[in-house]
């Protein structure tokens, strides 16, 4: 009997792999009982039957029964039958085998194939990438680093980092940050998300109309009511609502519209704040690439009690690196820690500190610099008279076009990825336009986006 | 005027710093404005007056008056002197200087100073981190991850770190890992928070009484309600009240208590979920690490669609790393993505399936289990005869004592951070004891660590 069990249930006994015999019959039982060969209630043979006919010692049977049952798979009785336990079983749609477990989840999640080239915005040129220098960062910052750097640590964020970043930003961006109130976030989205907790029910959030589509998200995804607010080639029109609580601002650069803040705007948002106790967030994303000037230092710098700064090293470095730092008011450092459930990695915020300190960031973005420079140059002689928005900064364009649809579903049959305006706008679309992200392309594919571009466009 | 002007303003124009005449020029009138030398309203002098007291030429003047204008700093009209804007002024207790700002916050999030030795539970050593082989293997992998691999990427995970796994934990812990249906997240922590963002609305979420506090904060955090789930030797006891929509688990070590659940138990656990269409959360903390005979397997081999499966390499290698995954059933991959707003930063995901796959977290996890189960002897026999409560496995054993108050304060004496029981319990305590962890001092320390915990106890 037990022979046939054994043999009729294809039980495969690899005694060869890793565990030895007793994990090798262990696993071949498991999926017996998985893939339904052995059903609930069924007995299974004897220890002594099972290991003869297997060529196994009796005591390493018994010791992978006994496993089994602490498992839960079988049941064991004094002076009954072994069986097969009665809570194993498998849901429907489970596929034969333990390694043919996938089922549906892999064509729901698939991504779809990625066109060839992309002028999406929001990345950086990643290929540009500085691995070797952020490799040896990590070995030079680890050889230092005290143990604690590898424990839980300081809600805030790494104090190497912490300092290394305040001084970075006083000196390029004219922050005042205290390492004290520096909090080192997953990017800008978890900053971002954090502000909107601590916000909740103290009013609404004022963001730029338009403005990138997925800020709006995290604020209506922790509750807040968002309020538009209009921009125009200056950037956004201080006319706040009464009921707003605070103002979401990129100064710098308005994303996606491409304006710089007007002087006197940066100080009405700052009368305004201080006026009503009320708060600005200035999302500072490329404040480092400007091409045609210095650029304007941080709004921060005007009031460090009213103006929470927002970086991060997605777009000079890496959106994959999840690093970006919050510089806050003295009243809102223990509401944000006290959202923050979770700190952020510690291991990349020292390779960080080490690239800073060391000089080796500021001349990865020096590079960079250029780089945009002379692709923002060549796409705006490729757009030839095309009427484009935005300042000479960033890594992105605005470009007017009579149709979103008909661009993006020629850009498809081109193999091109492009974004339209129109998930940007909170209200109705003022007009038809593209986000040009010409940041996005390797080095060696931009020249082939910008032909697709203008073929696209029906440039000549 | 102009000479008394910047004289009297002790208008420091660095000319040598960094930014060269024009950049020292505006951090000086910046730093004047700040430090409220100069005030909102004041009249500058004019560019003519000041290039001519500073030796700087004109433009050099006028560059960074536009400069400081387009910063919200000055304000000047045409034929009107310039002068400071009225937006600018800073708060209450801003100390002078830039360098000097700092104020309350320091005091206020100064860590306390730690004590010298910690026997508190929840970390591992992690003076063993394998620092080298992490960076060797961050420098392998980078060495042939896709550009891909920098960008926003898979909310999901790296594809290889979700193979690695796979494989990882199947052959480890018995788990049916598919790679489409892991989620890689920061730490446990993200993890729970995620499910029980999903979770919201459906029920409440039982938690075994005692349990670590922060996993219960965590859920009301998300507005859930917790309902205690008693635990003996043996595990979670599981009757469950009505209205659970889920239950979390420790199956392979209950912590603090420490017990293993028992089959019976594990069969009841997954047969209340199919029957009621509710959910398994098993958090294998430290699944790894058992001492006295092969860990039991996952409980989410029994039924992969009514458990989910999550781990996490704090344990194992550090909590620094916030790396952690969910082994989801299928319909929940969705509402769980849905519901993370942030990926898991790559790099860290790329080291890891480097080490995976290469061998060294096999290597790095066996010689951890060796050095904690010669710690968990040594702390045993130190004991004595003192009571403590079990099974021969992960990182912490907990003993009874008198009174938690006065333990505490007699260990704060002799500079040994303990932690008591008192915040693991949802409800009354049943008894008094104390949470130790043998893993958290390093090597060096952990003979002095048990000396005094054993004075500490008045063990002689």
């Amino acid at each position: 009997m037990s022979e046939d069990w054994a043999g009729s249930l294809d039980l495969h006994v690899d005694l060869q792999s890793g565990g030895g015999r007793r994990a090798g019959l262990e696993r071949a039982v498991r999926e017996a009982i998985r893939d339904g060969r052995l059903r609930p209630g069924d007995r299974v043979p004897s220890t002594r039957a099972l290991a003869r006919d297997l060529g196994l010692a009796r005591g390493t049977v018994a010791e992978a029964y006994a496993q089994l049952g602490a498992e839960g798979y079988l049941q064991a009785r004094p002076g009954a039958p072994t069986r097969v336990a009665g809570g194993v079983a498998l849901g429907d749609g489970m596929a034969r085998g333990g390694e043919a477990w996938s089922g549906g989840a892999q064509s729901a999640f698939a991504a779809p194939p990625e066109p060839r080239l992309s002028l999406r915005p929001g990345v950086p040129d990643v290929g540009a990438f500085p691995r070797s220098a952020w490799v040896a960062a990590l070995r030079r910052s680890l050889q230092s680093a005290p143990d604690a750097a590898l424990g839980p640590g300081d809600p805030r964020g790494r104090p190497e980092l912490r300092a290394a970043l305040a001084a970075y930003l006083g000196r390029a961006r004219g922050v005042l940050a205290d390492p004290e109130r520096i909090v080192i976030c997953a990017g800008f989205t978890e900053g971002l998300a954090l502000l909107c907790r601590v916000l909740r029910g103290t009013g609404a959030l004022a963001m730029e109309d338009p403005c990138f589509a997925a800020h709006r998200d995290i604020a209506h995804a922790a509750g807040l009511r968002v309020a538009p607010l209009a921009v125009d080639a200056h950037g956004a029109i201080p006319e706040i609502p009464q009921d707003v609580a605070a103002v979401n601002l990129t100064p710098s650069h308005q994303f996606p519209l491409g304006g710089t803040l007007a002087p006197e705007r940066r100080s009405a948002f700052v009368a305004w704040a201080r006026e009503h106790g009320t708060l600005v967030i200035e999302d500072d994303y490329d404040g480092e690439f400007r091409y045609d000037r210095q650029p304007a230092g941080a709004l921060q710098g005007l009031d460090p009690e009213r103006v929470v700064y927002a970086g991060t090293a997605s777009k000079t470095l890496a959106p994959a690196l999840r690093l970006g730092w919050l510089v806050l008011p003295d009243r809102l450092l223990e509401p944000v820690l006290a959202a923050k459930l979770n700190s952020t990695p510690a291991l990349e915020q020292l390779a960080l500190a080490e690239l800073l300190a060391g000089g080796g960031y500021d001349r990865h973005v020096r590079r960079m610099r250029q780089r945009y420079r002379r692709r923002r140059d060549s796409l705006l002689a490729r757009l030839g008279g095309r009427r484009t928005l935005g300042i000479a900064a960033g890594l992105h364009v605005v470009v007017e076009v009579d149709s979103e649809a008909e661009v993006l579903a020629r850009a498809a049959t081109n193999d091109l990825a492009l974004e339209s305006l129109q998930r940007y706008w909170h209200r109705d679309a003022r007009f038809q336009g593209l986000v040009i992200g010409y940041a996005a392309p390797p080095e060696h594919a931009f020249a082939a986006a910008l032909d697709t571009l203008a073929d696209v466009l029906g440039i000549t």
